[in-house]
């Protein structure tokens, strides 16, 4: 049996991963979940997978659950609890499915205490991954991509040497703005960016996808697990997100991992590694699928991906700076703040503000986060001034 | 330093694999080359691999070599030579490029020597896989496919456990006459035949993929060279002859593998597994390849592929009747004597008229191919007859 604790299981992945453990309860058991404030779907989480240690990381819906619950389950709050679920004993392995750069301290505590990674929270590797990746070394746990595309090409390279790597080809479906023009960008709102043509995903990573950003953090994250160089690292938009990314190796083989965009194959990939166990989830019918096709990203009107290159390649915290800026802007423009094209522009003019600190340690990583989000913030008040004025 | 022998040097894959061999001059090396008759180009080859042992089958052949060659490698002739160069002592692996059931003996010699086998020649897998597979248990040799679909294949297993596979994808290009009615086909000639759309290959092979049984070749060599059942064998027709060939696992997750039609990748990766070696052949540019397209293959205009599966899952010697009237009727098509649509009745009506022995040893599959070809003869001058007639 393989005890996980899932941080962040009201979220998407959270809850498909639960169904992937309800399907396979021979192999996979729940030991710890862990949740921001959605008391009501953790406490029906907790009645089906009584786990060891629940936590609501929102002290008010933590204190509506102790309230009302009567189970055995130990409920706990803050950041702490996140601690407790991420380093509970009986864990093998941890999904870090949480949202943004409050993974980055339970990643780390799980990693110390030996726990394997299924990660699911790209944002901790793009902040961190240098630091993270040795830590992982160090405690010799396994991380385990949970991104399709990362997954994909963690599954091409079972049995391969990564040294013989020529280039990765992360794909990218492009999202619901494939094709549009810069012009065309500036009035699309939210509901528009929210109906991703292939996934069904959170809100974040939906904006993210359609702004590229979301293919920046991965070309980072991808540079972290499979060791490298960013000139290695090519994206191709495939709209049909069939493909769900490639590897080249230097004698010009390609592998490729396909699938139904269903990102419960991935995420019972890591649960379950090194076996693969049956699914029912709908299979693929090459005759009826259509054609596979594959385009450049336009870098010039999807800038994010370019900074994510350019933080990237420069190092240090810089890629701290992207992910942080990125995400102040992203909920900026969920809530109505600041206008679509904005967040690319929240994103470079942090980034150009930023002294850059080399082989920075943890402390230096999260100074360096709140200092962008505050910068990301302050400019983003002063866009949101400049629009009322008009 | 690997030593490789090369039976059938002069054909499309023998020259291939020189040329890879000549590219790689601190890995490969040649011990022993063997041809059928073409005493020049062998003579060429042999002044730059110079190998211990060279061989034609044919003995006027064989003999004009020896009347002017003066080098120190050693001429050979027949069957016997053949032999000598499958077993020659210093050679690590055999390289089994000769067409049709020829191959059969020398193959089993080399395995029982110990010899590890880079496999192309298909007709021997197809006649007599079950026996090969065995005696490359017994003697601990590795099986290492050079065919473009089962390299694909075997790649994609690398790493993976071959239990957890659900279905073999095998990509067939659907040849020059993809989408033909049989009405169509009637008035082909050999021409039109021999212009493959993608590969550039033998006029065997050129042959048997437009009738599709090189695909149903293919079927009954994977269930031997991967274990699975003719249910989990699919062939899934794709114009462009990018992907090579896909193995589904029981979660859903498919891997594939992909590249430039161009056996140079596949026949380097059986003489060099499990290493890969840097190529200069072109690469897959992903923006420039257009769609990548899937459609079922018209089983019953192309019926030679549905005898294959037919003839597999029979079993026995049925397999071994197949593939030798297969390529009686193709060496006839391709003399003028019959017309195309008679390739798949020749193998359709020997087939019928086969008494199927289960469980043959070599002796009871080289009596059944000639039985098989005998028949299959016997019907060809028939239907000549009967052509002349009218």
């Amino acid at each position: 049996m393989r005890y996980v604790s899932i941080l962040g299981s009201t979220g998407s992945i959270g809850t498909q991963a639960l169904t992937v453990i309800s399907k396979n309860p021979a192999t996979l058991s729940i030991s710890a979940l862990a949740a921001y404030h959605n008391d009501q779907m953790l406490e029906e989480q907790i009645e089906y997978f009584k786990p060891a240690i629940a936590v609501l990381v929102d002290k008010q819906a933590a204190d509506r659950l102790v309230r009302r619950y009567r189970g055995s389950t130990l409920i706990l709050t803050g950041e702490e609890g996140l601690l407790a679920a991420a380093t509970e004993k009986s864990t093998h392995i941890v999904l870090t499915a949480l949202v943004g750069f409050a993974g980055l301290k339970p990643t780390i505590a799980a990693i110390e205490n030996g726990k394997d990674i299924a990660f699911a929270n790209k944002e901790t590797l793009v902040a961190a991954g240098e630091l993270v990746m040795k830590l992982a070394k160090r405690y010799n746990v396994r991380i385990l991509p949970v991104d399709s595309e990362h997954s994909a090409i963690f599954q091409c390279l079972q049995g391969e040497n990564t040294e013989k790597i020529r280039r990765i080809i992360l794909t990218a479906s492009g999202g619901p703005f494939r094709g549009f023009t810069a012009a065309q960008l500036v009035s699309v709102n939210v509901a528009d960016c929210l109906h991703h043509p292939n996934w069904s995903m959170g809100r974040k990573i939906t904006i993210d996808s359609s702004t590229l950003a979301n293919k920046g953090l991965e070309v980072i994250e991808a540079r972290w697990l499979f060791g490298v160089d960013y000139d290695q690292i090519e994206v191709t938009i495939h709209p049909q997100s069939i493909i769900h990314s490639m590897v080249e190796f230097i004698d010009g083989s390609v592998l490729a991992q396909l699938g139904q965009p269903d990102m419960r194959v991935p995420i019972q990939y890591a649960l379950t590694y090194p076996e693969r166990l049956v699914t029912d989830f709908p299979k693929l019918d090459f005759t009826s699928i259509g054609a596979l096709t594959f385009e450049s990203p336009d870098i010039n009107t999807f800038s994010a991906l370019n900074l994510a290159y350019l933080a990237g390649r420069s190092g240090g915290t810089l890629p701290c700076v992207y992910n942080a800026a990125n995400e102040v802007a992203v909920y900026a423009f969920l809530n109505g703040k600041i206008s679509y094209l904005d967040i690319p522009r929240v994103i470079k003019d942090t980034m150009s503000q930023h002294q850059s600190v080399m082989n920075p340690d943890i402390t230096a990583i999260i100074s360096c986060d709140s200092w962008a989000r505050q910068s990301a913030c302050q400019m983003i008040e002063h866009m949101a001034k400049a629009i009322k004025q008009c």
